[in-house]
């Protein structure tokens, strides 16, 4: 019934393969079926201002596509002059979700800025952005605990997210770009590892939903995130 | 317990007075505690460029906030030079939102803006920009119903939102600014009349939630909103 | 003769409502008929860069417009991405026009700034944001007098503005927007309480002036600022 | 008693060189004293939007300063991003004073774009723009006469300006910078050849000023506007 | 000698990895050591308004470069609000150097944009633009030939480019980033596949050069490009 | 042959005027033909950021143009929002250019900023402005020199660009606008007053070219360049 032919509850092919940058304190390039993403991590001795003097730690993330990463060519937002509004929308929430993983206090004074660029999208980038983005910090703390700059590790829990939505008539996991430019009713949902919720978000469009379909959504995202966690948890050894 | 003495299922005192301008098609000012916001609503006779010649109509909206509307002054955006992350995310909700109760075919091939403008803020604004929203939204529909221009109502029910989140340990209703700047956890809830879903967005902010909290606070959601659309419906006559 | 059915001579309803914001030091909303601006004034402990360790204090302004203010709607200016001509131009006369009327050694090393936001223009309102500008003005110098932090009393005398015009070929008092968009010539005037000018900005529209047309409308402007003058004073007490 | 040793009613040192661009097709240098600026018409064969199939012509101004044009170095605009409020001020009031002097309808659709750059700034550089830009457009025009595209002159009379100002207690003609800088009062002052008034402008600058001072610096700006209109004939021959 | 150990005359590791992305006309991942860049080519059907009805078509390219692709990470220019004066130099070099490989005639009238976006830079960014911006643009006309939209083969020849420049007293090939920073001289050479010149562009950065050490990196930079040249048609096959 | 009646190695009449500017440290106003540049230079006390406490000076540069400098009026940057790549790529240049021709050391701890604005263009602007840059550059430094602030001439030698082109199948030297806008390959040539070279840009506008033909240009080149330099002394007395 599916586009790609799925079941109902399956995941696309998920690959994440780390250090794939030179420069930065922890990278990967994150593969959601044809979604793929390269996340760095980089650690800067500084933080925003109103965290000065107080012993906690940041962490931030941006996020930016490739123009030809769509199907037709996306305007370069560094031509247009600005990030547009979904741009900001999706890199708030990714460094909102990360930071709910994190102790700030163990991090200590310093910001690890997450930058999410799609190379190719087809569906699910935020979400994908957000289970790399983790990996990425993941990598680039080991850095810091190894070098001794820190001790105890801020890093309480995994943090990944997936996308979930009524397509069809049928709740399904993870949609792809053909499901989900039709799906009534999606939502993205960001949990830990332990399978508490970060951040739940979900949207009708063009029609409305029930209680009950948001649970069964919420059974799904449970399902996909476990085997997310698994994957993010074997790619850092 | 909260601040405000308020009990935990209590939403703040709410009146929305209608036809506050003189120039716009539809117009409120909605006052929920000491948050005030002016919402009104422009026919336009264009669509965006998508929706030509499809028949269907669009609803979008724009917010902003006056400098002082806050407990200490906030940089104009039009000085800025920009419109910031939050503005384009709160736009973004309000006109998806308000798109969710309309039938765009029977619309027809034009649109409505419905600005925001938070005169006051005490928390809370995104919320109480959609349940105005609404208002000014019908009164600008039941002009062009009484025009004759249009034959049958787009609106299929009501629209309206507030926010929920666990303050003090306890599962609140209608965050107010001091509430909702330590809460550890907050969502928005957009519903319609008859108690459909619309958006669901809640966030950890600082701390994790479970399943449970969140069918409490949507719980809360689902009391106010009934009283919201009471309120609405009252204003509208 | 005109429009409204006003006399020659005759100022528009007037009203000032005094503390009708939560958060700033001094506010108010004007009504010059219908066009209602809400004022706000904020006192910033740091003054501009080029005032640093003189002693002296500084007061300024910014305007701004909700997009429905206007018969049609007025593109957002943070969504245009700057300030328009027009803006720049009224909210720089503001600031110069109650720094005139000021001490601003007796104010000391400290900025107040005076947001004048329209909510629903219908002519003249750089005249009415200046006239309750310094009532905000009034009220937040108030606090800091009766608050200790000045001693003596930095406002010198009041300033309140009124636009004239030739209309129909006739001179008169405080054009609204009918008479504004079609007046041959016009003019803003700003006095002081005993009626010494301090800005005066003559504008032929179309048609050239002569000195005697100018005088008349001076003579009406003074008679509509005493008028303008008795208000602010009975509002702030 | 004036820093340059002139007479309060005189003028500095005026010249205007015509045709200096080679492309532009109207042009001319004007020099008050240290005072200098290029001033270029262009002729467009298209008018603004709101004049379309009106029959009416357009006349614009845009206003720049070379960054070494004043004593310290000035930001360049270009690189700053964008025009100044006080750069913004100046082109809608070199616009607004040109278009009072012509028939718009002798014009014909067309738009005439004056460009006013100062090489060098001593104060009046405004007023010098408009003296200088009513040349450039004079010789724009005599080439559309010439060429027989129209055939009624739309130039009714001269327009030029000059700036006055009390100076040390006195009213003075022509300010220049050193005697601006510290005028407590100073106004520009737009007139027509036949002395009629298109714009008066007249502000305190750290002290009121009284009808009777008004009234003098009038009497300066005829005079000085006087000798401006006989070296704008005597420059276009 | 060089830090990498290479022969004076050698150039990195290159590979052309061709139909890296899903969605684009044509598509390449060149790596030159580590310098790492994805080039991607967009088919339009629109030219620029200049070449309306010549019959004429285009290329145009863009150039952006990850935050963290550089040692240390560098600003997002969408963040940033606009884009360098490095990245427009770099942009405006590779469409102008594409440009002159091609009949535009035999294009017809279409436009075909080549966006280069560094994953990893180590030095020579812009030449590995223009060899794998190249290969983009091949496969995408050979995407057209193939599809018959046009009929005759628009590239004329092979474009590719190479740095070279004097590193310790000794002209070397293609720098990579520990030679690029401190070499005295360096230059960029863009030729065709039959060793024509189409761009030769060289600076001095720090010390001048002479007319024979120009010609000995002419020299280098010939070997280079045929090195190149070989490697883009092994890569399209 | 030359549209000018020029021989293929002549240069168009080159003239310097000094002391250009009442402000700047340095200025002149540089005419080659028909191209009027005028150059200034300002001392700053301040390096830019990366050369803090380093003890070593720097030279930039910024290149604008007067709207209508060109046959057609083109759109002021500074109403535009932005310098265009064009400008940008040609001010790098120019700074490039200079401080090629600079001990640092010797300049010590400040920075030169050199202003071109071209008031009249006909090609070749940005060889003007190097050209005549060098001797605002020359005149501010000597100012430096006679006050004692730096003691040794941190100006090496003269630095002077000129253009040469392939124009109707011959080498040209200094393309004038309509031998530049058909040139089928056309180049940039910044030597010292040694002929040693500092930056050679050559591109093929529509044709490759040789190795060869690029020899002949750099002839050309090197004659105008002794001209130029000749003119630069003497100017500079």
């Amino acid at each position: 019934m599916r586009p790609s032919g799925r079941k109902l509850d399956q995941l696309r092919a998920v690959s994440i393969e780390t250090n794939t940058s030179l420069h930065a304190e922890g990278s990967c390039l994150i593969r959601m079926g044809n979604t793929h993403v390269i996340c760095t991590a980089t650690i800067e001795d500084k933080t925003p201002p109103f965290l000065k003097n107080t012993g906690l730690g940041w962490v931030t993330a941006e996020y930016g596509m490739l123009p030809r990463a769509t199907t037709s060519r996306t305007r370069r937002e560094a031509a247009a002059g600005k990030q547009g509004g979904r741009t900001q929308e999706i890199q708030r929430l990714i460094g909102r979700a990360l930071r709910a993983g994190i102790d700030r206090s163990a991090l200590g004074e310093r910001q690890i800025v997450i930058d999410c660029d799609v190379i190719q999208a087809d569906g699910g980038t935020r979400c994908a952005s957000i289970t790399g983005g983790w990996v990425a910090l993941r990598l680039a703390v080991n850095k810091l605990l190894k070098a001794g700059i820190i001790t105890s590790d801020p890093l309480i829990d995994n943090v990944a997210a997936v996308s979930c939505g009524i397509y069809a008539g049928q709740p399904v996991l993870d949609l792809d770009y053909p499901e989900d430019s039709v799906a009534g009713t999606d939502g993205n949902f960001v949990l830990t590892g332990s399978r508490r919720l970060i951040e739940v978000q979900m949207s009708a469009e063009g029609s409305t939903f029930t209680r009950d379909q948001m649970a069964s959504l919420l059974d799904l995202a449970e399902k996909g995130i476990a085997e997310l966690v698994h994957t993010q948890n074997t790619a850092v050894g």
